[in-house]
């Protein structure tokens, strides 16, 4: 059992990252309005506590180091509308793609935009639930699934949609898999608080106006049944995150499209987890490295 | 530059695990058939170096540890001939998916088939030249590529095709990425061995009998090609593999079907590296915790 409410990583004023419990103003369930942190010790999959110590947070990272997470899975069309405005049948089962750690990304970072995915129009966000393996599991019943959850976090699935389709040769692995394309957090809220994943509103604001809204009550796979699918002869680790499909709204659907620019802000929220905010920022030239 | 010629990572006679330099025997370049081996000491991908401490290798492991590697990458359709067989058109661009780090597994292992691939027909085999990246690396020229590449592998992409094409979705991660169903191996022979992956022959051998039999000269896109392309905003780690795709002779694009079924013995053969030799074995029960 977590010993954190709302599990934070974060650079402290004094210039050094720590894992910490947020403390939230009375009311406020937005963790990316953490200011002030309780520090954790330990293993956050293992033995670890909640210290006395509190920190001031300077910056929010990414909830896990680069190093916590193994394996990013997502699934595709896993909202009734979401499928339907992409013009694919609703799915039999689970559909399942995975995204490098490369891809993953704080909940301020930017969003770069390489110029291979430039080329052509076709940017596109995507809010999601992000569950969060905690403990390493097999054939999980899905009666059993949630005990093996850490918490709960919102993600944007970033898509270039011609890469993932047109050019991907049917794989939507490459169109998803960009450096910085799977920003969550902006921490993960336990799953001693969310003790029922599937009555969460979600939504997208782009440039402050609201383009995807739906309730995480409306996946046609709920995190139960997708933990217990995705588990079978497979094994989940600790850390391992599941990016849990997108309501529709997405630009891809829209008439006219609208494809994300340079410059653009885009917010994912999940209701009692916050928001991550992420700016589009089209790379002048390729990375140095 | 590695320090080594022939990366191995083995259980020694004393019950401990260690990386070492492969000694083998005047003639044979099978890395299977290692019976010593120089053992090495330090970071695999910074400094290390190979002692002159002889140890006795009493079973050869995956090359590299699970924590080791971060992504594994795999191309579809690389090969002309396949693609056909596949009833696929040639791909324009690399079809790159992923298999998660959990399906990695060693040159004697079993693959191991887990109830739920065992319900249809459709367990199938595939040899591949793996290419292991040894230093970070983003946005490489053609030119450069081969520079980032610590060493080559073979290895054997393991696929269910039900789940892989029919109910995967459309997406091929489901079925090809089932916990131990990328055996590879059975070492890693330096790129200062091998100066051009593109002249080694390859196959399978089904209880042995060949069903699988080229050259990686068939390359649709090439290895320096191949990482040019995917590393562009993507970050490549020391320690990704990448699966460069399967020549013709699969079992799904043969008349009768020729499927995979417990006890089948399949080894891949990469000329110069060696082989990799997996015993097919139907799980009878779901795996316990």
């Amino acid at each position: 059992m977590p010993a954190f409410s709302r599990l934070v990583r974060f650079l402290a004023r004094n210039g050094k990252v720590y894992y910490g419990d947020a403390i939230l103003p009375q009311g406020v369930t937005d963790i990316a309005q953490t200011k002030k942190a309780r520090i954790m010790t330990g293993d956050i999959f293992g033995k670890h506590e909640v210290t006395e110590q509190v920190a001031d947070v300077r910056l929010l990272l990414a909830p896990f180091a680069l190093e916590d997470v193994k394996t990013v899975r997502c699934l595709g069309l896993n909202y009734e509308l979401h499928a339907k405005e992409s013009g694919l049948p609703i799915p039999k089962y689970p559909v399942l793609f995975y995204k490098p750690v490369t891809s993953l990304a704080g909940p301020s970072d930017p969003i770069p935009v390489h110029q291979q995915a430039q080329q052509e129009q076709g940017l596109d966000y995507e809010c999601e639930l992000v569950a969060v393996i905690g403990k390493t599991c097999a054939d999980v019943s899905e009666a059993d699934a949630l005990k093996y959850v850490l918490g709960y976090a919102v993600g944007n699935d970033v898509s270039h949609r011609d890469w993932q389709l047109a050019r991907g040769g049917g794989q939507w692995s490459l169109g998803k898999g960009f450096d910085g394309w799977a920003p969550y957090g902006p921490g993960i809220v336990s799953s001693e608080v969310i003790r029922d994943p599937q009555t969460l509103k979600i939504s997208t604001r782009l440039n402050g106006k609201t383009v995807q809204e739906s309730n995480t009550s409306d996946m046609i796979f709920d995190v139960k049944k997708t933990i217990s699918f995705l588990s079978k002869g497979h094994t989940l680790l600790p850390g391992d995150l599941i990016f849990t499909g997108t309501p529709s709204g997405v630009g891809m659907g829209r008439t006219p499209k609208l494809w994300l620019k340079d410059g653009d802000v885009v917010e994912v929220e999940l209701e009692g987890v916050g928001v991550c905010t992420n700016k589009v920022e089209f790379a002048k030239e390729s990375a140095k490295l």
